[in-house]
Parts: structure tokens; C-alpha cells; sequence
């Protein structure tokens, strides 16, 4: 098992390795003063392995009770918000008690910002079971849900207590599940790091797992701790997802936020060569490498639609949007972009 | 005009004087970079003040847009923050754009908290036009919303960055909503200082308003300042709280917040004399002075129907609740109590 010790406003470690949901009781127990705690999943993740977090929990000596929602990305709602706002109120959960999010992104995001919001703040626990909430989500305190005109619109900042990553919930995510979390992966290599992006040209798929997923949440701890309520340098982190965000939104959500934001990430790349910002052999690795994992890196949306489907996109201070751009692998900058400049930008990335 | 100065973990100055609305325009243009301001307001101050406060925003240079919602505390709900969350998203409102609240405490309530959530945080200022709001609810940066099943169960620390109070505005107010403010002056009397109690014993609702409001502003900053996340001596701003949130519930809001906090506070200090900690003549000092006012100091629910709803209340940590007694005229305590001994307390008030 490694630990990750992130020190933003609140300090918590992440622990990352095999067989870590059996402890769940004993690692709550350590770090709340809870007499329930409410468990939140969704109707992929809870039948897996609901039982095991559940039991070990109560063995700990937790009173449990559990909420379960449909899978998928349309119940990152303000519906489903209000909702598990009044199981809660109902079961009479305190400020004392704390909510155990069971999940990928979307149950991570939504009970975040739930235990952010609920009585202005109850403890809460990530159990990422993706391996994009694993690299991405979990960590860093961005909480959100998403609104009919865009993703992740309404939220807080407000970090968790503990996050505990078990590597075994990997082994039962479908593939196309498991590529999402790699455009992530990908990204991160890309952003800061040239040699966690040799190891995954050189492993493709078969990358080692615990390391890797270690090294991006230092990477992510490391950003996050140095800008926690992201105005300055946390920024970075959107590599891809400015247009990617419009990507999925243009899809309805068909297409995933791992998928959009390679997309994204290849269209950025391809515009930044175009400008003279990044060398043709820097963008053909970060091109190849996407599509060595199975990610797109094009999409079938005209660049008209993008631009104005990306201006929804809140990283908009007024007329500027700050554009992620590489430079070169491990090396990207912050550009503020004139929003009437967007449009040119994206068509160069086709 | 008087200027309260807060430091929070955001500065941020209340300015209470006469015809302040006027000049709101150059107040925000100090205080942020916004573009466009959002101005939340209600069906009754919005036809009163609308008009001034959207000129005084243009002239300054700012495009104005509003949302208007049915005045009362049960439009403090999810459905209006999510409507109101889906108004700003759809007029482009950015991270540096302002929220303007212009009304009560459940347009400032719910509107400071849209501003604390919408994109993770923008601006927002608050502009009191109810007395309550003014002493209580605009200053301390707590928001929130309701759940069918408790009030303000759901909602953020906040701060805003301006409090604009112009005393004016209490004019149009309805006699029956000056005097649910009164319940929270006398509330601060209570609490704090016996000169501003005994000013009020012998003013009655003639008391000088911008003073008082000002010496309001002042106690609730002072505690708001040495605690301003709610875990110690800001419980004592509950005096009254606990019951009387718990009368609202239970009328279904048809009881005021004021009044249910009078006959709240009225119901504590009875029990507070019944247990020796409060003299029989400062009992009967609040209990004159909050009748003086033309507050109530009675309910016709029965103390097992006020004990259950009163446990609902968030201030509840595990199974203690923290009740805030009087010992005299300025000086309150928290005492943790024990949920089953609260019944025994609540019969004692009646």
C-alpha cells in the first residue's frame, strides 16, 4: 500500500493499494468521530461490493445506512442533489456522522458535494472504484453537479477526510470504462511528467496499476496544495477538458469524459503545433499514445459547434478562457484566450 | 452612514445609513470586476426597489439582468436554487460576474448561497431590506435552503463582499415584519449587552434604528469573527433557535421565523428561571420586553410535539444538542444537552 499525504486546508492522506476495502471500518474509525455512516453508490458499484464496504463498517461499530442511484452521468442532477439531501435530513444524519462515497466520478462529485452543502458540512470519505475517480476526482476537493446547460456548473471546494483507493475494484471495471480514467492518466504525463509518459508508450494498457495511479495523485496533490481553490496554477489540470466539456455536452453525454477529453487533449495539441507552440514529434506522441490506450482523437462535431458549445464552459472569466496548451511532454501553459479568438484556435486542431 | 468592518476569512464592510440605494452602482463597482450583475430579489421589494438599484448598476456600467421569484420562505427551496443556479448558467453569468441580493433573509439566504455555489463561488453583496436581514441573516456569510424536513438544513459559509443596508427601506416594511426583526435585536440584548436591552425596554419599536442596527451588526460580527465556522461561541446566536426552528416546522412556516424565535426565547428563559440559572425578574424582563414589541411568548403545540420536532435541528451533534440559556440580561451559556433530558427542559419552559 502507498500513502499520499495531501495538506490543502484540511490535511488527509490518500491510501492507494490491494484489499483496502475489508478496513474500511477501522480507516473511518481513525479519522471521524462518526455514529453512522451513510453510504452512497450507484447500481453498477453497490452490488459489487456494497456488502463488503457495509460489512466492515459495521464490524467497526458504525450504525450503516445506504443510498443508491441509477449509474451514470444524467444522475449528477440537481434531482438526484435534493434528493439524497432528504434521505439524509430523514435518517436523521448530524454533522458529526459522515457520508461514504462508493464510486466512480459521478457518485464521488455528487456526495462531495452533498457532505459540502449538507447542515454547510458533514465529513466525508472517497472510495474511488474507477480509475478515473482513482487519478482525478477523488482528490483535490472539487465537488460538483452538473446542470442541464452544462457539466459540473454548481459545486464547492471541500476536501474529504481519507481517501481510500483499492486497486482490486479495477479488475471489474469493463475496458471502455477503464480507458476513460487513461485519457487522465495520459494527461498528467503529458502536463508534468516525461517519464510517467515513456511508461505508458512503452506498457500501453498493462501499466502498473499502484504505481502509476501514486504517482498521479502526487502529481495531482502537488497542484492542488499550491492552488486549492484553483485561480492560478490548478488550471493546468484542464488540459483537454475546455473543449472537452463541450464535447460531452454536444453529445448529451453519450460520449465519456475520458473520451472527450482525449478528444480535446489531441485537438489542443494539433492547434498548438499548428501555432509554432509544440514540436510535430511531441504532438505525434501525444496523438499515438491516446490511441495506443483505444482513445478518439477526433470528434464528428464541426468546429462552430465546439466554440460555441465550449463558451458554456465556467473556467470563463468574462471575455477570456483560459486554454491549456503543451508546450512539450511533462511542459503545458496557461493561455488566456479572448473568447473571440476560441474559434480559430479549435479549427487549427482539426 | 455607519461602516461595520468584518474580517472573515474574506474582508468585507456593512454600510447602514439612509438612501444608500442610490449609490449601489459606484458600492459594487469598489468592491468587484464584475460585467453583469445578476439582482435576485422577491415579488414584493422587487416593484418597490427594483427600479433604483438596476439605474444606480447601469449608470455605473454594469449590464443588469434579474430573477424574481415568489416572495416567502417556501420559495427558499431546491427548486428555486435549481432554477435560479439554471437563470445564471443560461445568461453566461461568469466567475467574475455578482450576484446582487436585494430583500430578506430568504432572498439573502438563498441567493448567498447560489453565489457560493454556482461554478464553485462567485461574487454576491448583500442588500438587506427586511430589519432581520439586516441584523442578523446579511452579516456572517451563513446561506442556505431549506428540505421539506428542516429549515436552512442545506447551504455554505459564504461571505459576501459588501452588505449594503439602507435604512430606508424599512419604511415600506409591514408592521408584522418590523416586528419579527425586534425578536432578533432583543435576541442580542439578551445575548450580549444590557444597554442595548434596556434601550429597547424603554424605547419599544421607536428604538433609533441606525444605531441599533449598527450595535447589532457590530455583536454579531465580534462573534462571527472569533468563530466564524459555527463550532464554539457562534451557537449562542441560536438563543431562541432550536425551539423556535422547530415552531416554524411544525406551523409549516405559517409562524414566523421572529416570532418562533420569540416565543422560542421566551420558552428558554422560563425553563432557564424553573432550573435556578435565570433571576425571576430578568426572566420577566425578556418576556415584558418581548411583549412590549408585540412578540410572542407562548405556542399551542404541546412540549412532546416541540421536543420532536426540535431534534431535527442540524445543531445537533450525535445525540447532544446545544441549548443556549440566559443567566441574566447579556449573559448567555451553552449547555450540551442531552436529548432526552431536552424534553424534561422544554416542559419546564411552558
Amino acid at each position: 500500500m502507498n500513502i499520499v499525504k495531501v495538506n490543502t486546508s484540511s490535511h488527509y492522506e490518500v491510501k492507494i493499494g490491494s484489499g483496502l476495502l475489508a478496513s474500511i471500518g477501522q480507516e473511518v474509525a481513525a479519522v471521524t468521530k462518526s455514529k453512522i455512516t451513510a453510504i452512497v453508490s450507484d447500481t453498477n458499484v453497490w452490488p459489487l461490493y456494497g456488502d463488503i464496504v457495509s460489512n466492515s463498517l459495521k464490524n467497526a461499530g458504525f450504525a450503516v445506512v445506504s443510498y443508491v442511484f441509477e449509474a451514470g452521468e444524467s444522475s449528477k442532477s440537481g434531482t438526484t442533489y435534493l434528493d439524497l439531501l432528504s434521505f439524509l435530513a430523514k435518517e436523521h444524519i448530524t454533522r458529526t456522522d459522515c457520508i461514504i462515497a462508493l464510486g466512480g466520478g459521478v457518485v464521488g462529485d455528487l456526495s462531495g458535494f452533498v457532505a459540502a452543502t449538507y447542515l454547510r458540512g458533514i465529513p466525508y470519505v472517497q472510495v474511488p472504484t474507477t480509475l478515473l475517480a482513482a487519478v482525478d476526482s477523488s482528490v483535490g476537493g472539487k465537488t460538483a453537479i452538473d446542470l442541464d446547460c452544462g457539466k459540473n456548473l454548481v459545486g464547492a471546494f471541500y476536501q474529504p477526510k481519507l481517501v481510500l483507493c483499492d486497486t482490486d475494484t479495477l479488475n471489474t471495471l469493463p475496458k471502455d470504462v477503464f480507458q476513460d480514467g487513461c485519457a487522465e492518466v495520459i494527461k498528467y504525463g503529458v502536463l508534468y511528467d516525461a517519464a510517467l509518459f515513456s511508461h505508458l508508450q512503452e506498457k500501453g494498457l498493462d501499466f502498473d496499476r499502484e504505481s502509476v495511479i501514486t504517482r498521479c495523485v502526487e502529481l495531482k496533490r502537488d497542484t492542488v496544495t499550491a492552488d486549492e481553490f484553483d485561480t492560478g496554477c490548478r488550471m493546468k489540470l484542464n488540459l483537454g477538458h475546455t473543449i472537452g466539456h463541450g464535447i460531452e455536452l454536444l453529445s448529451s453525454y453519450e460520449i465519456s469524459h475520458g473520451k472527450a477529453v482525449a478528444a480535446g487533449m489531441a485537438l489542443v495539441s494539433r492547434a498548438a503545433q499548428h501555432y509554432g507552440l509544440c514540436s510535430a514529434e511531441d504532438t505525434a506522441a501525444i496523438i499515438d499514445t491516446l490511441t495506443l490506450f483505444g482513445l478518439p482523437t477526433q470528434v464528428n462535431y464541426s468546429p462552430e459547434m465546439l466554440y460555441e458549445s465550449a463558451l458554456s464552459d465556467k473556467k470563463r472569466a468574462g471575455n477570456l478562457v483560459h486554454l491549456i496548451v503543451p508546450r512539450a511532454i511533462g511542459n503545458c501553459e496557461i493561455r488566456q484566450t479572448p473568447t473571440q479568438e476560441l474559434e480559430a484556435f479549435i479549427k487549427a486542431g482539426f
